[in-house]
């Protein structure tokens, strides 16, 4: 394992991807003080919110509040989704200077998900990312679905390289390969971004992991051995999959950290600050969120200190 | 990923090590049940229970009465775990076939879990491991805490390798290296295990996994890597972690028979039936348990079929 990366990018999509799905919206405020916490957590890359219709995620309604409050802190870096030339133009006003734009590696997913084929949804995102690069702004793009797609199955790896590289052409800096609902296991991760690998290089290529299956850790590793230093995680596990009620949602930025910090890999983030973060939003939301090093923290602090309560002996 | 083992062999712990971190005790019909089930997942593998004085653990204080009463499966081999003389003795009498011994890497963990330096533990096995296979039996020695110890902090490769090599020296067939605590990423499982490989053969290697910290499959993953086939784990992930109430504990059967399968990795065992044993388990406990598996297992049985159900926009 001496030859991983040193030194890993984390990119914390709690703000956005996590609160979009609880069923209540948050108040701008306790946002912006969850944005802050992290941001202190010596996370330096925050999807803060999206640009889409209200009506379609209520739960971000407030994102010009959002974008034009966010907590100024000189190192870390913003961003916020964009679907169409509209949101570019609430994202541009609002001061942001990154934006994602988002699609899919399976038709099936990209129509229910943003209610257009992955052909018509690159041929938006085209003037959209010219106009944003234009105006100053850097931009990613995610690829959904691009291991196991909840309609349609089995993606291919060609398929996933097709959209990655087309976004990159467009102008993406970055491109999300995303397991959406967890299925993905390191062979999965090793056969796909191996072979998106060829063509587009390591350091434009981020993995976007959910940890439904419980297999996220695993795909970091397998990702860290093709090179990768770029992940995405939601403070907490914030997120839930969309696609399975009650199932685990993203992979948790705590564990990532707990992971990457005793594999003597830095992220620059703090576990315990992060950890402070996410009680935040845990308390806002009354429910205790999935991350297991989260769980292992409120353990210990109902414990009150006293490790060794509920030993039992005979344990391996 | 093409050089990982083709076949794996699955250690269920579950009905053991599981079933003795539970607060209540099971009726021994129940545990047989939950045993019966396991066996016609395809486990062919179970540790069913512990010949340790039941003062010490009141939920095994059934031991006999379930090693006698194991449903007949021509192809499951039933073990149990065995502390001393007087251990040995009774499992004699019940006609168990395999017993595991248990010391641990550290000596601070092994006095608080079987009141024993790891060098007295070793004195006592030295001939019940004799005695076991002048009886006829096979014997496994498990090592716990071979990574991170609650007590003691971090443990050297050296340790693990010299208890690892005088159990195999004494007899044992099988070691399983345990991460106790759940604390080990890949790095860990690199060193020290790989460290060990130097002087005893991988098919005599077992990994014993919790996955308080989320890692486990990452570990499984490392493990592959290093050519280890032998994997412990327990249905639903029961277990729980006794050094950290609320905690997650083992490898939960289903999480790691899923990352298998989608690894393209046989290991004979069937992901909806040992969902079904751990679900009779679950049902007896009244709680959810931990693995991932069974969580969306559940949240699916909940969304009634309706796997849409939930379902919001702009997802990745």
């Amino acid at each position: 394992m001496a030859d991983l990366p040193k030194r890993v990018k984390i990119v914390e999509v709690g703000p956005r991807d996590g609160l979009q799905n609880e069923p209540e919206p948050i108040p701008t405020n306790i946002k912006l003080s969850f944005i802050d916490a992290l941001a202190h957590s010596g996370l330096q890359h925050i999807e803060a919110t999206a640009f889409v219709h209200p009506k379609a995620i209520p739960q971000l309604a407030d994102a010009i509040d959002v974008a034009k409050n966010l907590p100024p802190h000189p190192c870390v870096e913003y961003s916020a989704l964009v679907p169409n030339q509209r949101g570019l133009d609430r994202a541009l006003e609002s001061g942001i200077r990154r934006i994602a734009v988002f699609t899919a590696a399976s038709d099936e997913f990209a129509k229910k998900n943003i209610n257009m084929s992955v052909e018509e949804s690159l041929a938006v995102f085209q003037p959209v990312i010219a106009s944003a690069i234009t105006g100053g702004m850097t931009v990613r793009g995610y690829v959904s679905t691009s291991f196991v797609c909840p309609y349609a199955g089995e993606i291919s790896k060609e398929r996933v390289l097709d959209v990655a590289k087309r976004l990159i052409d467009m102008g993406c800096d970055e491109v999300a390969i995303s397991d959406t609902i967890g299925a993905a296991a390191p062979s999965d991760i090793d056969r796909t971004v191996g072979h998106v690998l060829q063509f587009v290089p390591a350091a434009q290529i981020a993995l976007h992991l959910h940890d439904t299956y419980g297999t996220a850790l695993a795909n970091v590793l397998a990702g860290l051995q093709l090179g990768i230093s770029n992940f995405d995680s939601s403070a907490g596990g914030l997120g839930g999959c969309p696609y399975a009620k009650g199932a685990a949602g993203n992979l948790a930025t705590e564990d990532l950290v707990y992971f990457l910090d005793r594999m003597g890999i830095e992220s620059g983030v703090r576990l315990n600050d992060v950890a402070m973060a996410s009680m935040l939003i845990s308390d806002q939301l009354k429910r205790e969120l999935p991350s297991k090093q989260l769980k292992r923290l409120n353990a210990a602090r109902r414990a009150n200190g006293n490790q060794q309560n509920g030993e039992s002996p005979n344990s391996n």
